[in-house]
């Protein structure tokens, strides 16, 4: 099944492999499953492997594909040609030791993920370049799961974050993990190492924010039309609007959260270019919460996004609810004994195609924005295309929302019945921020405020700031 | 229009290329269309390019780019520096091998592809290998079509499979096909170079068995709800309901089919793990069953989205239908006649609302694991991101799923009315398989389980069985 | 902070760096936004660098990473190992001659993007060859914005286009963008750089024509509309139709637009074929219309998506207007009034059934296949997968959406009243091309044909033609 690559097996006299065609001979010390899918990968991508395991004879060979060699962990380590990996548990890399001399020289080879997040002051490559100083540590793989491994070359590239302090080893794993079908991306020294280790433990850090604000956003706008429309009513009069609950005060609240959030997208962009008016510079950092804010804009676009589809999507079902039937029911009866032939009211008609047409039409800017934010699609833009779509689709989309919003409230804003205990309808509350938002960039767009931003924006005019070098940085900067 | 690259044209003394500042020369044996494209490609990307011909004064020069020197074969395969493409049809190699001599000691590409599958025993690559013993033969570019060579670097990367015995024309041929803006990967020796030539011949080959287990699902739930609603009321009592053929049964199995997939994607997961907990170790291999049945949940998932996407998509047009609005018209006349000022059924608007929202939310969901699902945004996630993805939405998808469909229910399945015929209703039978996995899931989360199969999953806890090793494989193993 | 790597600032006499491990030393001239956004990623994976400008006291230091060296730009230059950036406007680049001297021998990288298109008859990168002859200038990571630079390995792979007339040089920045995470593409020597200047300047090239075509059909056909249904009832019976104008109008003119542009997706392909057929030879170059048109069906087939799409939002919103409420709410007035006690017309039921399933599905199939458009997807197929779903899952739309408009006008074109002012209904229109490229697709299947076409595709069969080589051409060539 398996032709011996190592023809004896003492432990001490490394002995020449045959030198067949088949490609360098990698080295693996542990048998686990990592050991597994990295051998496997390296023996489909032409590579020979030797295993070391503690106690050869008992690990199931047959877990193994073909031309893998399984061996004790100081064959293993003199069978490699030059690189050995160390897919041992990090507890137990002092068990490694007494490899230490035959390690000397060769790239040894990191693969482990820290086990909690901010807990150790050195990180496990640290430790184990502190344990084999003769030997090339670097940092890699840690970031790919056995499955990918396994999956080969067919499932597309994924990155690879390889740091080392030894330029030679670092050389060599970032040649191997292209070979292997990877995409290496050399991250610096070991000191980079701890955060390397750290990334597979991150559960989308950029989205905490983002989806916090927008769910205390649903929170305020849903209890603000359950008080409004369901508990006032029944404490007042008795009404039992309790049926709205799961549906229409969740569709009443929905687009709220959409209007703002998507606000919330462009406010940090105004509000960096008045500081940057204001200072007449951009070489002064923003406020931390500002440079966070201006980070998140893409997840809260799309969390706004979110909110928008699930808005439509129960505006469509509305007509579907039995309630839409029983009242429609009702009114025919009333129509009827009413003796009214022809019900029909222009301008609500007019109302209803306007406020229907400019959501629709939001929504499909909307929709083209978030394909645009599809890493394949967005990569495939230039920064012009890019700032296009961004700036000028998004500033579309907010428009149209913002008409789609005051075309359904049309004149219910200047009817007393409007505000039921002094509570103002909760679109008015919605278009604060948007309207806001909308006035700024007019303001922003005045010759004379547009002019001088570029300027800033281009590097020049620093006005009483100490910058004369207006002739350094190309066109090309990234926007706001 | 061209500089003759190649002075003279003596066939058999290989006179020295002027080194121009434009790049190495490579030579392409045949003047076809992936000769053109590759040609188009090569000298894009800086290189010189002399394709040789049986009769170069026969072949349409104008249809190669400019910086291209039409010769003849020998004359193409002397003017080459070190790399020479064969881009002839495989059925006529054996007229190549008066080059033989020529082409000894270089880089000789073969870009053929399988006439069809299983059907040789020896791959293209490996017959040219046998013909040209001196040359380094190396399988690459065939997956690559005609149409994305000419496309160029603008197209986003594209997979290149290379495969060779030699291992010094392979890293030429990875090389050149970096600098053309490809991802190459080695995937071994020239035994793999049949798989490779076969690759563009699978058509979905993934996409069979979950399509054709969806697809008998979807005829046997229409058929069964076409038996119990049009067939047998037919038969019955002469009830004309074959209107509900094209949109209405349809729109029945739909969710059905939905629902048992989704519940199919979750299933081998349990299997699996059941299988583990029972044999006490995770190092025995899966039946091959359950392998391929693990490997095609992401078909699975992708195809219950299409359903419930279209089922959502049917429900939404059930309000445009002309049955509907007739059967609101005779509604409104039964009910003036009957002078019923108020129909409203206060149970009835609940039930329709719970199960719209709780198939909104679900669906919302769904789709959010249909996105992750694509490559380029898969690719950007860590495996803990990925396995709350997968797992963690994915049950929150079926179990707002299963309660859509027991909100739908309500109390139907307690009438007798329900059960005419004596078939029960269809979302009683959609239901079996998703709730078995709800509980099982529940089951497996019973601490005494979770404790033991996490044990077995890190590698340790192997109980009676032979794995000694327990300091191996870093902590994260794929998950199942 | 820093730890100083240049020891004194003697401006003329280069000292030596101390060769720590942290990775060569990587020059950069000018301290602008793209300089402080490179020397970033530089820092990031381990680079060193020193950025040169013409006064470094007054640069806020503050903005550089950690292990940036700021000095003046001659000890930049002396600093540098090899690479230098040129990070400087490109109309300052003569400022720089004092350095020629000292970047003898250097690899200096031209950053700038054109400032406009089609203006310049020599491209920056060449002003600066001529500048510097005994400097390598290359091209390359203008295309990169600062903020991808900036946003590190992360962001996902990026492509860079890189060229220049010295490979030596070309060859270490193709190595050192890789090393930064970037996908190096070779496109040439300098004679390439205007179009790489001039990359970023593009705003979707492709898709100015199918935009504009699309806009003009829905012009005629909105028009069209307006004029049949609104103004000429206007002036002829004073019929107030306006408040179609918003909604309804643009949703009887989108589907004919989707249903149009979808046909033109196929008509180049079948024009291609017989011009093929005719000719007897596919080695005649396509006249330009028709390449042209050939390369632009993806964008084509995703506007008729985007224009699908929203007629089937607009339609699924036709319930939610009032003024179909007030229609139902009449009928049902109209109805009890006449004592008509069932209104089912059978009919029109199944006419209504059969055109919503026939949409529904045309529209599934349309959107598989805009999935597939998506780069990441895409380029997951092989050319097998991409025929099956371009042709097979194409054509199966057109015939889905041709059933769709014909089931909706159903026995419509054979009533006088669907000719007011003797102008036809609009869906006859619309359907005509559509019918005239699925009858010649039906043509172009017939058995005499298609073998035909299949011989001159495959290269062969070139009758009067002058093309002897038909051994020539792998089979995988691009489909048309």
């Amino acid at each position: 099944m398996k032709t011996p690559l190592l023809a004896s097996s003492a432990p001490d006299a490394p002995e020449p492999l045959p030198r067949c065609p088949g490609g360098p001979v990698i080295g693996i010390i542990g048998s686990g499953d990592f050991s597994r899918s990295l051998s496997i990968r390296l023996v489909a991508s032409g590579f020979r492997v030797v295993v070391g395991s503690r106690d050869p004879s008992r690990v199931p060979i047959g877990l193994f594909p073909d031309g893998v060699e399984l061996r004790s962990q100081g064959e293993a380590v003199d069978g490699a040609e030059r690189v050995v990996f160390a897919a041992v548990y990090p507890e137990h890399y002092h068990t490694l030791v007494g490899l230490r001399e035959r390690l000397a020289g060769k790239v040894l080879v990191d693969v482990s993920n820290a086990a909690r997040m901010n807990r150790v002051e050195r990180s496990n490559a640290e430790k184990l370049a502190e344990l084999f100083p003769q030997s090339g540590v670097v940092k890699a793989f840690n970031v790919v799961s056995a499955w990918a491994l396994q999956g080969g070359a067919h499932d597309g590239s994924r990155q690879v974050l390889i740091c080392s302090d030894c330029s030679d080893s670092k050389a060599a794993v970032l040649q191997l993990s292209r070979r292997l079908g990877f995409s290496p991306v050399d991250v610096g020294g070991l000191c980079a190492s701890r955060e390397v280790e750290e990334a597979p433990l991150h559960l989308f850090p950029t989205w905490g924010g983002p989806v916090l604000v927008t769910f205390l956003l649903f929170l305020f706008f849903y209890g603000y039309t359950f008080i409004r429309r369901v508990l006032l009513p029944f404490i007042d009069k008795g009404e039992n609007n309790f049926t709205q609950l799961p549906l229409v005060a969740v569709n009443r609240a929905l687009p709220a959260v959409a209007l703002v959030t998507l606000a919330l997208v462009y406010l940090p962009g105004l509000a960096a270019a008045v500081l940057q008016l204001g200072r007449g510079t951009k070489y002064q950092r923003f406020p931390v919460w500002l440079d966070v804010w201006l980070c998140r804009r893409k997840q809260l676009g799309l969390l706004s996004f979110l909110c928008a589809g699930l808005h439509a999507v129960y505006s469509l079902c509305l007509t579907l609810r039995r309630a839409a039937g029983y009242t429609l029911l009702n009114a025919a009866y009333r129509q009827v004994k009413a003796g009214v032939e022809n019900s029909w009211v222009e301008q609500q008609v007019w109302r209803s195609d306007l406020y229907l047409s400019c959501g629709i039409l939001g929504f499909g800017v909307l929709a083209l924005l978030a394909v645009t934010s599809l890493p394949s699609v967005g990569n495939a833009l230039n920064w012009r295309e890019f700032t296009f779509v961004q700036s000028g689709l998004g500033y579309a989309a907010l428009t149209l929302s913002v008409m789609h919003t005051l075309f359904f409230g049309w004149d219910f804003a200047f009817l007393p019945e409007a505000y039921p205990y002094f509570l103002p309808p909760m679109y008015l509350l919605a278009l604060v921020l948007p309207c806001v938002v909308l006035v700024g960039r007019l303001v922003l767009a005045l010759p004379c405020l547009t002019v001088r931003l570029t300027k800033i924006r281009r590097g020049w005019e620093s006005a009483r700031h100490r910058r004369p070098e207006n002739l350094d940085a190309p066109g090309h900067c990234g926007d706001v």
